[in-house]
């Protein structure tokens, strides 16, 4: 039975559930496949800790070159994790000729491109299925099963500590402050959460998905993005009466060779798939011209869910390796020089405002709304006491620029119709 | 460019899904793969009939062996349905060296393993996405991505026509006869509906599944399967009232070398992901022990959906005999000799019956629950006048087995404790 070899960068918890998943598996890949996968050394800068895992001490190097320089070895696996070392790390290694699969999304989001070419030019593979949505085998669909669509639409949960706020902010009533300290004692959230709860993780995650749907690079800093933290209790609680869930939505479009996106706390109808999506799990929800609407649901992070993605990924590269027909594109980032960016497009929105209660406020409102041509769908208003004090207002609606309804909403603070925009969340149309 | 020729046998509404998905797929198949594929014969034996689409008349022959013996054709897709003579078919084409691709989930169920076997010992592909849950890629996903997880349970909701009816029944109070005429009229239901409401159809598709998923063999006639002409309006309210939506699942677990299965009418929590797969939609949730739970969700029929499965399947074997690394087992159905199909295992299940309404009879039905150790979770009686007349009572109750459940009721009625035993249905654990 042939042997591929392969070099681990990194030994932190994907690491180790990447290692577990493979011992776990390796009768039935055996058995399937016909072949044996061997990791056979590995990055740990740090041998004298104790890591908790069971690794014969002499699989451990200390030098990625080690790995990276090794004629035996076929595969390089990179959970590092981060741009920098590595892309330098996975651009050497395809250089030296070993196919590289990695879950580093960041690195991919901001040099995908440079490391596909090299790949490319290199005839050799570099896969990422772990990359986006963890243990969803998103990416391995897009590419193969569902090779026949154009896409036009990914609406994504990417990022599962922030739907772990959301959905305990949504069941408990908790305020977001003390929900995040919780994720943070349950390891469900890092000590510094600004890249997951501001959508940084996510708008890298985006990034990804668009380069593959629908061939055009989008650099996750130009993804509009907007994180969970405006999210108030009053906010979840006024969607839930319209019948909405809130969730932080990565959203992109593709339409008339137009390309928008942002992410954003949006407000998912309660009937809809990705409403139930809760916790700490992620989903993606696409639509192409012949499938129509999928939507795949899972563990979009963790140890043994990133484990059996980064397999996945290792497995159809050692078959390739084995059959003689290694180089292979597939899922590959795409390119299509007639695709324009044309930022975040119109969208329908939730507006959470304070206006005094008092005749005439309302009319100011909705003038002021028709001038700018923005269609109301729903409003609503407690009932006051007639006393003049401040209410909250909510409106929902219908598609519009958002620059132009900041514009208006600037207007009726400006003009004292209205005392304070409270907030603005993007709706998923259903 | 080379090109990949393609027989295909049947141009129904499946056929032309197919031949049109290839149309509007066919430059992005060429670009990502360098590979042109031509349906090059269509097996149809009224070339007389208007099809409604626009293929050129010469592609027509009316005897399937002018596509299963032409040396030209490398791949021939199955598309006729039905056991025979699609089984005979697809064996002579193998039998002939081509590679088969088919939506066919009864001739699967019925002679999976023969076909496979023969592929095998021909060093060709026998692949089949659309034969289980129409678009949604869940099959290559299993064999491909996901490859390294041992799998211990599924839970299917396979069949679109009736799930569009429970649905239906549960959005708009209408009783399942007059839903059913509906979904006739719509085109959602076939003139004899018999194969999808009795459960037929989806336990094909879950002998497909627990086959792929867990090695081992149910013919789809030993599969416990009961319908859902027997959910009525009254099931559906109660259940609401507990929280629960009633889906039809096709469920199979694994576990201590043991795979137990059934089709049956279910209780689904309504925060639980399954709960929100509504209308003509399906979604198959499974779990494996890397990546924990995973669902997708999807178009489950439809001559696009479907076409959009057949055609992934078309182009990952033309990928592979471009690239001479043409044989290829996966995905395959896999055969455990250590495993015992072991029925209907236990589970939790909703009771409704009706009962006289007076003192002593709660006491005579929990303490006959009690002595076939049957424990009861939830129970609900409606207020009656105290009158002695007949009301509906419902239980819930913990894991039993049904033959056991069975015997329990039967002496309830028998002992004239109970009235009438009016449903009783699957709880999913959640």
């Amino acid at each position: 039975m042939k042997t591929i070899k392969i070099g681990m960068l990194g030994i932190g918890n994907i690491g180790k559930g990447t290692y577990r998943t493979l011992e776990m598996s390796r009768a039935k890949i055996e058995q399937a496949n016909g072949l044996t996968i061997e990791i056979v050394k590995i990055l740990n800068r740090h041998p004298e800790i104790d890591r908790g895992i069971d690794i014969p001490k002499e699989k451990y190097v200390t030098d990625a070159y080690e790995i990276i320089n090794d004629p035996e070895i076929d595969i390089v696996i990179e959970l590092i994790g981060g741009i920098e070392p590595a892309t330098t790390y996975m651009a050497d290694a395809l250089k030296a000729g070993k196919h590289v699969v990695t879950a580093n999304k960041a690195a991919l989001a901001a040099n995908g491109r440079m490391l596909q070419e090299l790949a490319y030019k290199n005839q050799l593979m570099l896969r990422f299925e772990a990359s986006v949505a963890g243990g969803i085998p998103i990416l391995n669909a897009i590419s193969t099963a569902l090779i026949s669509n154009e896409f036009s639409e990914v609406q994504g949960i990417l990022n599962g500590t922030t739907n772990y706020i959301l959905t305990q902010m949504t069941e408990q009533g908790t305020p977001y402050e003390e929900v995040l300290k919780e994720a943070q004692r349950k390891g469900f959230a890092e000590a510094d959460p600004t890249a997951d709860v501001e959508g940084i993780d996510a708008a890298n995650k985006l990034s990804i998905l668009i380069s593959l749907l629908f061939g055009i690079g989008v650099a996750p800093e130009k993804i509009p993005t907007k994180g969970i933290t405006s999210v108030s209790r009053e906010d979840i609680s006024f969607a839930r009466e319209f019948g909405y869930r809130i969730k932080l939505l990565a959203s992109a479009n593709c339409a008339d060779g137009k390309v928008t996106c942002n992410v954003e706390p949006s407000l998912v109808a309660e009937t809809h798939p990705l409403a139930n999506v809760n916790n700490e799990f992620n989903a993606v929800y696409i639509t192409g011209n012949a499938v129509d609407n999928l939507m795949f649901y899972g563990r979009g992070a963790g140890p043994l869910p990133t484990g059996s993605a980064v397999i996945g990924d290792v497995v159809d590269v050692a078959r390739k390796i084995e059959k003689g027909s290694a180089y292979d594109l597939l899922p590959h980032l795409r390119y299509d020089a007639d695709l324009q960016f044309a930022g975040e497009g119109a969208n329908q929105y939730y507006i959470r405002l304070t206006a005094a209660d008092h005749p005439g406020v309302l009319g100011q409102i909705t003038s002021t709304f028709g001038v700018y041509g923005i269609g109301i769908r729903t409003m609503m208003q407690r009932a006051g006491d007639n006393s003049g004090k401040a209410v909250p207002m909510i409106f929902i609606v219908y598609d519009i620029e958002k620059s132009i309804l900041t514009t208006a909403l600037n207007v009726l603070v400006n003009n004292g119709s209205v005392e304070s925009i409270d907030n603005v969340l993007r709706v998923l149309k259903s």
